[in-house]
C-alpha cells in the first residue's frame, strides 16, 4: 500500500496492565478516583522536579510491571519518551531497569506513539511484553519552556496547565485486556501557528488529519466508537477539532472527549485545561482502561497530540509543527 | 525468550538506498571521497547553524529517496532524531515530506535506533519502504551542550568533536542492497562517568554491553564479521572498549574501527576524534555501504553509542546514561 498509515494488527497485542500516577493539583480531577497514585507534594522527596518526574516515570513503570505479574526482567523492552531536553527522564528511569530501551520523542503524542510502536514490535513476534509509559511534571516543563516559576509570569488566556503526572501500559502477547486492534501513525502537520501559548490551535489540524486518515484507512465512522478521546488539545483545541472536522464531513458527538479539556476542574484557573505527556498517558492508563474493563467502553479511538516545537525554534520565529498518532482499544 | 534483546530478521530489509552530507571540516578526512556531498560553508545560506543541520537532514532524506528510485509518497515513514532539544531538525525535515514520521532519541546512537525499529517495521509487514536519517552540526550542538562559539572556551584533551554531516538509509522490503539480518536493541549503562567532556569513556561500557549480548545470542565472534564498527568512541573510548572486551574474553582485532576515531586526521586538533549522532551516519552511508556493494565487506556489525546526558542532568550532578543499537549488514 502506498504511503500506509494505518496498520491492522493481526494478533490483537493486549494492554495487560496499566498503572497511572498524579500530582496534588490532578488530585481534584473528577477522574482522581481512577488515579493509582496521588502526590500530597510535588517534590516527592527529591531534590529537583526534574528528579520527581523521574521518580513518578520509575514508579509507574515498576508498578505497571508488578500489576502485571511479571518481573522488570520479563520485559523484553521499555519505550519511553517525556517532554524534557534529550528526554533525560527516560533514559533515567530506564537505568534503574535491566532492559532494553527504546527512546522516542513524540512531545505530548508519546503515549500513543509508544503503544503503536510497541504493539508492533509485540504483534511482529519480536517481543513478547515491552512497557510503554511517559511523564510530564508542570515544574519542570514550565521552567524549560516558558518561564522559572519563581517569576509569576502571567498566562495568557489561551495557555494550558502542564499536567503532573504518567501513566504506563504493558503490551503483551499473553494475558488479559483491552487488545491494541489498530494504529494509525501520524504525518507532520503545521497550519503556521507560531504562539506556543496556544497550543490547542496548533494541534487541532493535526489530530483531524490523523482521524480522517484513520477514518477512511478503516472504513469506520466516529460513531462505530464508544469513545473518542484526543490527548491535550483543552477547551479551544478540542473545539477547533470539532470545527475541523464537521467541515470535512465528520461529526464528533457526544462520545468525543478531550483529556486536556476535562481533566481540571473550572476553579482550578487552568484556563484552556491540561496539556504534557503526561495528561493522556495519566487519563488512557486510569479512567480509560479501567471503564473498558469494566465494559463501559468496548472500543475507543485513543488520539495522542504533539507539538514539535523547542524554545530555540520558536526564538527562532518558527512556527509549531504537530503530529497526532492513534491506536484503537477494543474489548 | 526472556529479556530478548537480540532479533534475527526472517525477511531480511534491505538497505536499497543511502545518501551522505559532511561539513568543510570533514571534507579534509580520509574518507572524503566516499561523501556525497561536501558543504563548502557550514551555514549553508541559512539563518542559523539550527536551520542548518535541518537543511542537510532534508537534503539527505530527499536524495537517498531519490537515489532509491522513489517518490517521497512512496516511503511510508521517516524515522528520525537528533541531538537538538526535542530533536527539532528531525520534526521539522519531516514537514517538508508528507509522510508518517516517527521520532526517535538515542543521543549518538540514533541511526543504529532507526535501522534497528525500521528494520523491524519492514520486516513485519507493517511498512514496504521507510527512511531512516540523523544528521549533526557542530556549531549548534556545541552552542547547546557546551558554550556558545564566540567565547573560544577551551577543549580538554578527552573533548571530541562533534562531526556536521548527516546520513539516510532507505530500507525497503524490495530492491538491492545489504541485508539488515539481524539487531541487537541496548539497554542502559551507567559506569559513573560525571565528565561530559569525556563521552568516550562513558559509552565504551555500553558497548561492550551490547557488543557482548550480541556476541552470546547469535552465537558469533568479532573475527566473523569482516568489520565492527562503532559510532563515535574517539581515541579513548575505542580503546577503553578493547580492553574492556579483552577482559571479557573477545579480542577485536584489526577488522575493528571507531568512525569518530578516524574520521579527522591528527593534524585538525580534535583531540579524541569525531562524535555527534551525524558522526556514524556519515561513515555508514558513504564509505561503509558503498565498500559493501564493492563487496569488499560482506558481514559488518555496526554499533552506534549514545551518551543520554542532558545539560540539566550534568548541571544536577547526575552520572551520563549510555546505550548502544547494533546491527548486522550482510551482502
Amino acid at each position: 500500500m502506498k504511503n500506509n498509515q494505518t496498520i491492522i494488527f493481526k494478533n490483537k497485542p493486549k494492554i495487560i496492565s496499566s498503572y497511572s500516577i498524579a500530582g496534588p493539583k490532578e488530585s481534584y480531577s473528577v477522574f482522581a478516583p481512577f488515579f493509582d497514585l496521588v502526590l500530597k507534594n510535588d517534590l516527592w522527596d527529591c531534590d529537583s522536579y526534574e528528579m520527581a518526574e523521574r521518580k513518578m516515570l520509575e514508579h509507574v513503570i515498576f508498578n505497571a510491571i508488578e500489576r502485571a505479574k511479571r518481573n522488570p526482567s520479563d520485559i523484553d523492552a521499555l519505550l519511553c519518551g517525556d517532554l524534557l531536553n534529550q528526554i533525560i527522564s527516560s533514559s533515567f528511569a530506564a537505568r534503574k531497569f535491566d532492559v532494553t530501551y527504546i527512546g522516542l520523542f513524540g512531545a505530548c503524542s508519546t503515549m500513543a506513539e509508544s503503544l503503536a510502536v510497541g504493539a508492533c514490535l509485540v504483534d511482529g513476534g519480536y517481543f513478547q511484553t515491552v512497557a510503554c509509559a511517559t511523564a510530564s511534571h508542570f515544574s519542570s516543563v514550565e521552567r524549560q519552556f516558558r518561564m522559572p516559576l519563581e517569576l509569576g509570569t502571567q498566562r495568557p488566556p489561551t495557555a494550558q496547565w502542564t499536567v503532573t503526572g504518567g501513566g504506563c501500559s504493558i503490551v503483551g502477547k499473553d494475558g488479559d485486556g483491552p487488545k491494541i486492534t489498530t494504529a494509525t501513525f501520524g504525518k507532520v502537520v503545521d497550519y503556521d501557528i507560531t504562539d506556543a501559548n496556544n497550543m490547542g490551535a496548533a494541534m487541532a489540524p493535526s489530530a483531524m488529519t490523523t482521524l480522517i486518515q484513520h477514518f477512511k484507512n478503516t472504513k469506520t465512522k466516529p460513531e462505530d466508537y464508544d469513545l473518542i478521546v484526543t490527548g491535550d488539545l483543552g477547551k479551544l483545541g478540542a473545539e477547533i477539532l470539532i470545527d475541523l472536522m464537521e467541515h470535512k464531513g465528520y461529526k464528533l458527538g457526544q462520545n468525543y472527549m478531550d483529556c486536556g479539556h476535562c481533566i481540571y476542574t473550572n476553579k482550578q484557573h487552568t484556563f484552556m485545561g491540561g496539556s504534557g505527556c503526561g495528561c493522556s498517558a495519566l487519563m488512557l492508563n486510569s479512567y480509560i482502561i479501567k471503564k473498558m474493563k469494566q465494559k463501559i467502553y468496548n472500543k475507543i479511538l485513543f488520539v495522542a497530540t504533539g507539538a514539535l516545537l523547542s524554545t530555540t525554534s520558536s526564538f527562532q520565529g518558527e512556527s509549531i509543527p504537530c503530529i497526532a498518532h492513534a491506536i484503537v482499544l477494543e474489548n
